[in-house]
């Protein structure tokens, strides 16, 4: 494995592991759908009853137009009865099922492909690297069940650090294989964890994968690693080191990762193989979107 | 042709046409895929630049969280340089590409299925046909290119009426059939006009389906509709009856539509068949989504 | 007293009980300021630490434009080392301290002045007796304190219903008049039981003023009553009719109410007399605003 | 006059200027309340008809409660017809008529006192200066009539570069005294031609004071100037230095700026002094607020 995808993709590139996914690729992934059934992976956007970070606001939906309205659209030949509800969104980017863009995190003050920290702006944006820079994708998709893998009831030990062999193991047990250009989905438990205990205080503490297994990942020449948690990665930190396995994937590497994924219902029914597609909202800058990727098995 | 769907997936149904995507439509469609080519269709999503319509508000990306926050978390063993950035989105749920909930337009007082126009409310949301049933799907998709078609250069003549016998026409030129279960691209054009003459004030015109075309899309059995222009139908309305077309579609048949997608590249392309799949964020009680559509071709 | 004071400034009178403050009234009012002490009534407006109710969602302060935006004004003659820092606000009209707008409150389906409920549209927010009609004013203000009055420590039992007699025995031991159009400022010192008990949950009950009290404000024909409570009104509500002070205060008599003020400080220096300066934000169409309201003794 | 104002009040002052508003400055100041008459200086807060610019979005008020959600208070005691109307703001705090915090606008670097222009974070806010320092105060006014002494039908010729000589005309001719502690109110009728050309694009340039006033009012030891205009000083800027006059006023001096007040009224009525108040959001950290300043003349 090389130390890093920097320069991979050409000096310029902003785009990272994406550049994987070339026609044949995709192709190839189709056929990896083989059952029909689709997996909507988003969990809920909503003010309560889902884990949200303070920091970051509740998310508002927030009505535009409603009934009390009406008539307001006669001039345009609106007949009685006729009218339409609307509403405005407010939320944060990394809110609930979210897409981390590559501008995302910086370690010794450097993004992927070696962007300074410096790129992004509070009115401007990011200037490079943005979500809008993903424009969205297609690829094969290996589900990792690691609560089947580690004989868990429900979820996987809070605070426990995932192995590249964990994963391995996983892989081998399910009787699935990761190639370049896949996403990984990793399921924890950790949703299933939190629902049970919401809304008492949940500890800080997640399973999640540690800097082993993002080598590991890193090695395999993944795309995207999904996850039911909240930062993909291990917490407390991997070493201490805030981010650590962000650095690796998203700084070093250019892999994307993807949070608070809702992996129950295809593990339920051991759909482990398929067709993702990630879309993210195409906002001009930002540094992550929320999203609802899509899994066809 | 019912007069409409109201009670053919049962009287509680809050999905409309989605139930015709059963595993086995769904596996069939996966065969469309043949290139691997994968098609972002969402535009941008920003404050100028793309059709936006004042009432709706600006679109905005605030940041959250950038480099003048450095050291916020040095407390979780943070190492110097290493920092996240993060954004905040307030925007339209009807905001540039985006999908219309079974919840987003009523005539003569009912939703969909029967359901009344007060299902929805200004605090808590909609109380039935939000977009959160939708969970996001994947479906066969069809383009048709209606600006090749009619043989125009750039786009279909502002305030054209497109008939069922233009989209039939337009099939069998491209030699494509539309099928149950699918979703049908309308390609105007509209996109292109209106990024070639703004920032001059567009006028109200755009072509789109009329009365007709909504009978034949119905009678075809279609999941969805989308189109490049903002409503699908066209403007000034047929019959001179505001959202005519959103009345047979989404309120007699429970077929959604999605709007402002770019269809150019596809049909440069000439990839008039694929897998779509279109993810709206899971608002609870929302009345449409942002979306950023993936068609594989 | 009348039974209300709709008509009494005209069918069409938006203003309610400010059509008192003639300039007379005003200028007798000034002569009230007596030690030129000035009280910013106002509480924070930040996401945690004050009293915010969930369904309001948290107030967010977003940054609009930072020193990491340095350089974008070079082509106005912009210096190097000048730059500007902005933010952008998203808060409910009613969070933290602020003033209702007489198309807050409705009972028996009608606002002030007989002003039908639906007056209130979503998109067009209200047509009548908006926020926007106050414009803003001054006027002498008299502040009771409750918390001494009933010899308590630091704020008035939970729940207590404060009666006429007790805001005129107030008003008596502390040798001040309660005069036709002023504002009341009663305090129960409930801010200071919330900072205290704060972060635990607080009980929905509060002291406050009840019907009785309402009646007798009304009869003293004056502008407004400021608390320091969430809803100047006793809660659990009196004769357990929800809002019923609002509806005596607001409704029948056009008689404005300010919530959570802090009136600790005047409270402290014994200043119960001085003008009052209260200037809503002019969002047209709006139910409310978030105020600072400057008491000048 | 010293070069400018740090120090003066303690190297940790935050609240600059408005130190000189002893309660024996503000007891003087009452007596200039002579007719009782009350202006409030804030202009609408909508989304079309003032003058906005594009990149702080589009002030809204969003519904958050209306008469569709009648029924979810009947757990409470509500009777059948009552209810509330709410709503959620979102705007700039630079929007229309408002206030510059002393965090605004940095030179050298360096704001107020000389905090850095670090003090400014994008999550955390202003760590100094914040508008939060203020608290609203009251003051003496003096409004300059600057059309009136030059002597124009409706406004100041834009671009005008207003000058101290100019400033002492126009008290000279209209027989009042600036004062150490007063708000110094510039009337150039900007707002004026605004409304008379909107919504036709006008251009950027604009009346208001230039170097020499800015130091002739720092010179009379004033707490805060205020004008109908964007940003109190003429555009283009003196010296084509970006933000000059901000530099010499907010930060060498701590004196504060509000902009886009209307003057009309008060000058049509020659109600040439008064007591202003203004009472900023008291938003934990912000740059800025939007204001509604009460004139009493």
């Amino acid at each position: 494995m090389a130390a890093n995808n920097w320069g991979r993709w050409g000096d310029d590139d902003e785009r990272g592991a994406l550049n994987l996914l070339t026609p044949d690729v995709v192709k190839a992934a189709a056929s990896s759908i083989t059952k029909g059934k689709v997996y909507s992976l988003g969990i809920p956007i909503q003010g309560h009853g889902v884990p949200l970070m303070d920091y970051r606001g509740t998310p508002m939906r927030l009505t535009l137009q409603d009934s009390t309205d009406d008539g307001i659209y006669e001039m345009y030949g609106c007949h009685k009865g006729t009218g339409a509800h609307e509403d405005v969104l407010v939320m944060a980017s990394h809110t609930t099922s979210h897409m981390d863009a590559l501008v995302h995190v910086y370690g010794d003050y450097k993004h992927y492909n070696g962007v300074g920290h410096d790129t992004m702006h509070a009115l401007g944006g990011a200037q490079k690297l943005g979500i809008d820079k993903v424009q969205g994708f297609a690829a094969r998709a290996v589900l990792l069940d690691m609560v089947k893998y580690f004989d868990e009831d429900n979820w996987v030990t809070l605070g426990r650090n995932i192995t590249g062999a964990d994963l391995q193991g996983a892989a081998d047990q399910q009787g699935v294989e990761v190639r370049a250009g896949d996403v990984v989905l990793v399921r924890t438990g950790y949703l299933q964890f939190w629902w049970q205990n919401a809304p008492n205080p949940t500890p800080f503490e997640q399973a999640g994968i540690g800097l082993d297994a993002a080598r590991w990942l890193a090695a395999k020449d993944i795309v995207a690693v999904g996850c039911d948690n909240a930062a993909v990665e291990v917490i407390p930190f991997d070493e201490n080191d805030f981010l650590a396995v962000h650095k690796v994937l998203l700084v070093d590497h250019g892999i994307y990762m993807l949070e608070f994924l809702n992996l129950a219902d295809p593990a339920a029914d051991e759909t482990y193989e398929g067709v993702l597609t990630v879309a993210p909202l195409k906002v001009t800058g930002a540094t992550g979107s929320p999203i609802n990727p899509i899994f066809i098995g």
